[in-house]
């Protein structure tokens, strides 16, 4: 067993870290930045970024078993693929060179090229995704929507508490926060009676939620425990799962959210490693009917997270529309998981999972515009004074997102998307 | 405009292709064989497979611009993403090489090396899948499985003949022919009125599909015209999309299928290029009601490729249960790809994208086991004297498939899975 040192709160780093600063020497998330065309692996501290790559040339992380150059990648799959304990052996070691007191690298020669202000970088995607897989794991967002496309008294259909409903999602379109989006273009049939039309999507929409990264991969036509299931999560991105509404209703049935989802999904850069989040876990809500013995599970596997999602219209200032928490998942990540293998599906280093649309029980918490302006009935006021029923072209939707106690704040920073007119 | 030479149909090879052969000269499929642990591309020609990295490494194919080395690798993704020009210029290449009459490769010092037979090596995934969708574009099928699980009054969902339904699939779990599956574990609720139960699927099945894999890609936003889909497809696969009839009735409900197909989908290990199968056009069905403009073509679309599903029981003599051909779409690949683009989709080197269950208009040319049993009503006769509703433990599974006219037969071997108990 392998401690997490890092997460000591009394600890402070000679790094400067700004009050309320998502990136404490408690959080030391994993990225990946490009800087004058040249990508690296990185963790955030403060305003800055540590270069992983140079980090490891100078021979700052020997010693503790990484293969060579393993962050000098366009991507973090090569690192994820260690493995949680090898993730934490390196997040202890950068923990103690960046602490308070510590002048190993804080007077390094190179220490100008090593830390390097984020502002001075591009952040980009930091996997290269194998399978996304996209669950549906909030009960208020299922019911929000149940009670709108079919009705309150059955808004949740027979299978919803019996497992995590979920859906595989398009990976080639997901995207870094930064990336702008064109709205989609595609067929709608706004009137039961007559032929589809196409053109660009009219209810474009984000859905407020957060995925985990797998590490590790199991063999095909085994499962993984929901006790083991937390050895194959690396961390966490905040997620923005584009959707477009009038697509969506009409394509669906029988087999899915198809083009409504694929044109696009953003992430946050930095993966917060659930070794941060470790001192926030909760109980989840009681499970009734009770589940299968396979999605039974010991311990808090949920989690304390706080988020929002804001509209900043075109040349205007922003405005929050919501504020949900992660907490508000009837099914632990553990759970999805292993209900994910229980069939023999193999999970691979570099996977993403969404939590699916995380809304809370009260309006102020629903965690997309179908449900905030409840299918457009309930207009939004903006900061500029128009209103928002879904997204318009120019708006970009921001998320953000972090845990915090005792004085601790562990942030995820943000994912911001620009909306563009259709091509 | 670079010809296809190499389907010059009174071409034959020095190589012996034995009649009835499924790899001639005209075909030409490439893949990735591994001998003595070491992998490499290789394209088949009769009982042989013609080692490409050797081929490149002696200059037989200098002169067309290939990078160095893009043949040794464990996948042709590399190869692939040069596009379809470059697949063309290789593979006449080839056929000039391996012409009768032409000695320069015949008489090569280590053309043993260079010349390898089937039956010495193994077949890999020839290609590492990005993302995988399945269609659901044959009209017999989809009115079957509507007549099943609705009414036939109503079997076709009212989008059906507006777009060609789809949904994006598990990739991770995507197998070559040899690659033995175990029966999925999952829940299922066997009565409506009481709570779902767990343990290894009852109602296995296999689906007859065939699957396009595409080469380059599509900016995200952007979208690819019905005209210039073809550009895009390299080649094709038989495909076997196993599915879990029991697991799927009980989770698809609204998301579409999940774990029920998750498990594995098996695939030939030959790509059959688009260029091979070239002299195979035919025209596709009259699709009314009108398509909207973006699905809109114009030629011959559609392509006459006979297949066939048998079954070995353990120990026994295989039985073909159906003969069906993948002219039984309704939506063209051409039109699959501008439908799925059209949205900004973006599209990579290395995607699959299976066809659907390829049903023909008489039972005896149905695709899977669901609709050949009728859901189990017509029990199918084995050659041990057993019957089958549905695939049993030790069980193989195996499809076949082969355009042909004018004497030239262009196969694409089988994929044969076998099936063992859950673990």
């Amino acid at each position: 067993m392998i401690e997490i040192a890092a997460n000591n709160s009394t600890l402070r780093s000679w790094v400067f870290v700004p009050e309320n600063s998502d990136f404490p020497i408690q959080n030391l998330p994993f990225g990946i930045f490009e800087q004058k065309g040249y990508k690296s692996a990185g963790v955030a501290i403060g305003e800055m970024v540590l270069d992983l790559g140079g980090l490891q040339s100078y021979g700052f992380l020997d010693g503790i078993g990484l293969p060579d150059k393993v962050f000098e990648k366009e991507t973090l799959n090569a690192f994820l693929a260690l493995g949680r304990k090898m993730g934490r052996r390196v997040r202890n070691k950068i923990s103690e060179l960046l602490a308070e007191g510590n002048i190993e690298l804080k007077n390094h020669y190179d220490i100008k090229s090593l830390l390097i202000p984020q502002k001075e970088v591009k952040m980009c995607m930091p996997i290269q995704v194998g399978d996304y897989t996209d669950f549906y794991s909030s009960e208020q967002h299922a019911y929000n929507v149940g009670c709108m496309f079919r009705d309150p008294d059955n808004a949740l259909l027979p299978n919803w508490k019996y497992l995590p409903v979920g859906y595989h999602g398009r990976a080639s379109s997901i995207i870094a926060s930064g990336v702008p989006i064109h709205r989609p273009k595609g067929q709608q049939r706004p009137n039961d009676d007559e032929p589809p039309v196409f053109g660009p999507c009219k209810l474009l929409d984000f859905e407020l939620e957060m995925a985990f990264i797998t590490c590790g991969e199991n063999l095909l036509g085994e499962s993984i425990s929901t006790e083991k299931a937390e050895d194959y999560i690396f961390g966490m991105v905040l997620f923005n799962d584009w959707s477009a509404r009038d697509i969506q209703k009409w394509e669906y049935v029988p087999l899915g959210p198809f083009l409504a989802k694929s044109f696009a999904s953003s992430v946050s850069p930095w993966i917060v490693t659930m070794d941060a989040l470790e001192p926030f876990r909760i109980p989840g809500p009681q499970q009734d009917p009770k589940v299968l013995p396979y999605l039974e599970f010991e311990g808090d596997k949920h989690f304390d997270i706080n988020l929002e999602a804001a509209i900043r219209p075109e040349g205007s200032g922003e405005r929050v529309v919501t504020n949900s928490n992660f907490k508000y998942m009837y099914w632990s990540m553990a759970q999805q998981l292993a209900h994910h293998t229980v069939n023999g599906c193999n999970i691979k280093t570099g996977d993403l999972y969404g939590s699916g649309t995380l809304s809370g029980p009260d309006p102020s918490q629903f965690g997309s515009m179908l449900e905030i302006s409840w299918r457009g009935t309930k207009p939004v006021p903006m900061s500029d004074g128009s209103e928002r029923k879904f997204i318009l072209d120019g708006d970009t939707v921001i998320m953000r997102g972090y845990a915090k106690q005792e004085g601790i704040r562990i942030g995820f920073g943000e994912v911001s998307t620009k909306v563009l007119p259709a091509l």
